[in-house]
């Protein structure tokens, strides 16, 4: 069903007082990434666990325990688990945000105090850290509980909610607390779908749905043979260098197109059929749009749908750098002992780090046996994650889809994300569900950089249509 | 002629003073590199004029003026320069030097006080930061003046002295001098052949003499692209990458055998002819000595001859390493906006940056076009200097070959060296005249490394070395 307009005007009629409520939010610095701000993100996390509170959801405080940042033992800020209504004839929702922000000082180039939220009365945008990233959603939903509970309408469904003061340094402890919730007699059993909003959309004009997220597998290749760094002009033309071993064989892992060059990787994707070749069509982005984002005109092709296509559905290997080579400026004749390359393939399904890894070790091997070195290779695997896809087909997303029409009047793009937000996988996972990545911020909302935004408009139109959205769901 | 049996039993007899003066040499930690030793490289110039006087030679101390570094303007440390003796019928000879050395603390790994000379009586060892590198050398000189001078024995030859207080750092002011002073009236006019002794034995039982230096030519190769560094998840293969396309350029500078791939670089060097294959296969270096001093069983081939030629009398190209991308510890998912490869040429003759650099300017760009990237390349050579090579069937030589033999009983090696001492070609080019390099120490002295030291019997003998050779001169 509809959101009743009852709902959209109170969201309308409060406006200014929901923006005062996120100025109190951003004006605590819960940066997690920082030791000496660790008392702040607990601050947070008592002010958010009062809001919902008073607005009438059951909440729980969750310990996660302590962990090491920069060789200091600090206690982990609580998870918030929230729960509002126990209809057994109503849907039960899932809500995760993060209250913790990136690290701000004025110094890295803010035009304002980071802390503060500044309204540009002209522009519409509302200035601070954590304004899109992730508190501004947060409030989004606060903004919908706030109408149900101050003129005493029921939800439409049930909401569970899961806060973190951590997303933004790994999210320590989450992954185990949410599978441990998943299970029976746990804060998330029973859960019917999960809405996340935490992402953007591709542009600044059409709201979107996300369905997917690419995984990741990171790898780091040394190559080491003299005891030490050596001479060039003393040790040069009369040693294998490793270096030079090390730029060939990351010569051959991808092509200056993008192609993989590691056989089998590429090809294990399945070619899109013209449903989804359709979706890349409509999309509204253009290559202009992401030359733009990259600040060059430096796109693989001319033609959109790859170019959209290799970000959203195809796998990407990228080479990062070089760790134990010389780095400085200027000009050092030396032959570095011991390098290691860093390279990363973002991973689209059915590719895994599982299914993935064995092909990239087999290949190097071979490619490095090709080079008759004497210096040695070692392979590690730093760390990988699986990618993501949900059915958008699924009533979760048809509901996501009605309420953008409600509230935006036009139908919202259908994006993939190239990067990973793990926690999405956690869910879909643990809980057996779909899951719906609902974005209210803009692409150029700057979410970790300096004069981070959201717009007025997205933070409004945005509370409504996550309130659309459960109404939708209750359809 | 052959030296005096008197001035070498004086050397024997005066071995422990010699020794004292090589300590109280050491003790002054006359570090160029670093601002805040700069007033002790004054002092050391001070130290040895006053030695130099006492034994006779008339000192004049040049002004360089003053340099910039770290961003504080600095005096340039004075330039000594000497002479003793002007008889017309005797040979001119300019001897070299530095008094200058590189920094050394106790926490670099050293086993006792870098500027306190420690004498291990077990090994012989004189251990100290400069002992070897080049307060040993300049004080075989002085010991040389000493006997003359103190037994009231005109030497063998006129000496002209340059000593300089910059060497570790770039050797700043001292081209013009040599230039200045090379002309008629100035104060090396006149001079019939130069002799320096800054480098070392190949090992540590053969004494050699040194004719021939590389060159070098070093580049800085930048491709751009985006306008700042982007998100791997979200621009991986939508873009050109920088470092792929750099990658893939450095990967065709050089093979994994040595060869270099610039066409017509390798080809410009004649082949050696059988007397010059006899130099290298004479030589008492091995495959064993090489992959010692490299600290890995890593030479490029296992013929002996070949593997001296790639450091003595071939062209070499080094990869440095990359500035711009990551290269930190752990794994960054950048892609990095503007990344910049380091690599450099070792030129023998005929070659020179001037013929050298067209060649690799135009194979670069040529690559770089191949690679159908829509990145920008930008080429910078960064510094240069010509390589220099010696007749060795020179008098120059051939007195040093006679005192080699008279000293140690055993023919001197002869080789080149990889690397570069650029004032090398300085001299030879502004006087005109034959430069041998005679070392004093051997290959293990550990000259710019921690725990450097001179042998004792490298000092003693050395300095009978350096006397016997002014004496073969005059024969």
């Amino acid at each position: 069903m509809a959101a009743p307009s009852e709902f959209l005007n109170y969201i309308d009629s409060n406006a200014d007082a929901f923006i005062q409520r996120l100025a109190d939010a951003v004006a605590i610095p819960s940066i997690s990434g920082d030791a000496k701000y660790r008392q702040e993100v607990f601050k947070m996390a008592d002010w958010l666990n009062a809001q919902l509170k008073a607005v009438g959801v059951e909440t729980k405080l969750v310990d996660l325990g302590k962990h090491i940042m920069d060789g200091e033992e600090l206690p982990l800020p609580p998870a918030i688990l929230g729960a509002i209504g126990n209809d057994p004839t109503k849907k039960t929702v899932l809500i995760y945000g993060h209250f913790d922000v990136q690290p701000a000082e004025k110094s890295d180039g803010w035009n304002t105090d980071p802390f503060t939220l500044v309204i540009n009365k002209e522009t519409g945008q509302l200035i601070g850290r954590g304004s899109s990233d992730d508190k501004g959603p947060i409030l989004g939903w606060l903004n919908v509980l706030q109408y149900h509970h101050d003129n005493k309408k029921p939800l439409p469904v049930n909401l569970k909610l899961c806060f973190e003061g951590m997303e933004e340094s790994g999210s320590e402890g989450l992954d185990e607390l949410v599978e441990r919730e998943a299970k029976e007699g746990g804060w998330f059993h029973g859960t019917d779908c999960v809405c996340i909003s935490d992402n953007y959309w591709l542009n600044t004009r059409t709201p979107v749905l996300t369905y997917g997220l690419r995984g990741l597998t990171y790898f780091k290749l040394t190559v080491s043979g003299p005891g030490r760094d050596l001479h060039s002009g003393v040790f040069g033309r009369t040693v294998h260098e490793p270096m030079t071993d090390l730029v060939h064989l990351m010569g051959r892992l991808v092509d200056t197109q993008g192609n993989i060059l590691v056989p089998g990787v590429d090809e294990m994707v399945p070619p899109p059929d013209a449903q989804e070749i359709a979706i890349y069509e409509k999309l509204d982005y253009s290559i202009a749009d992401v030359e733009e984002a990259a600040g060059g005109q430096i796109a693989l092709t001319s033609n959109k749908v790859d170019v959209l296509m290799g970000r959203m559905r195809n796998p990407s290997l990228s080479l990062h750098g070089i760790e134990g080579a010389f780095s400085g400026v200027g000009a050092k004749t030396v032959i570095p002992a011991k390098v290691s390359g860093k390279f990363s393939i973002r991973l689209v399904p059915p590719q895994t780090p599982d299914n993935v890894n064995p092909l990239v070790l087999s290949y190097l091997e071979s490619e490095f046996a090709k080079l008759n070195t004497k210096n040695k290779l070692t392979i590690e695997d730093l760390h990988g994650g699986k990618p993501w896809l949900a059915d958008i087909n699924h009533w979760n997303f048809e509901a996501a889809k009605r309420a953008t029409k409600a509230v935006y009047k036009q139908d919202p793009d259908l994006t993939r994300e190239g990067g990973s937000i793990p926690v999405t996988l956690t869910f879909a996972e643990s809980l057996g569900v779909n899951v719906l990545l609902l974005p209210m911020g803009r692409g150029d909302d700057g979410a970790h950089s300096t004069n981070e935004k959201l717009d007025r408009s997205n933070f409004i139109e945005g509370s409504k249509l996550l309130g659309s959205y459960l109404y939708e769901i209750a359809a």
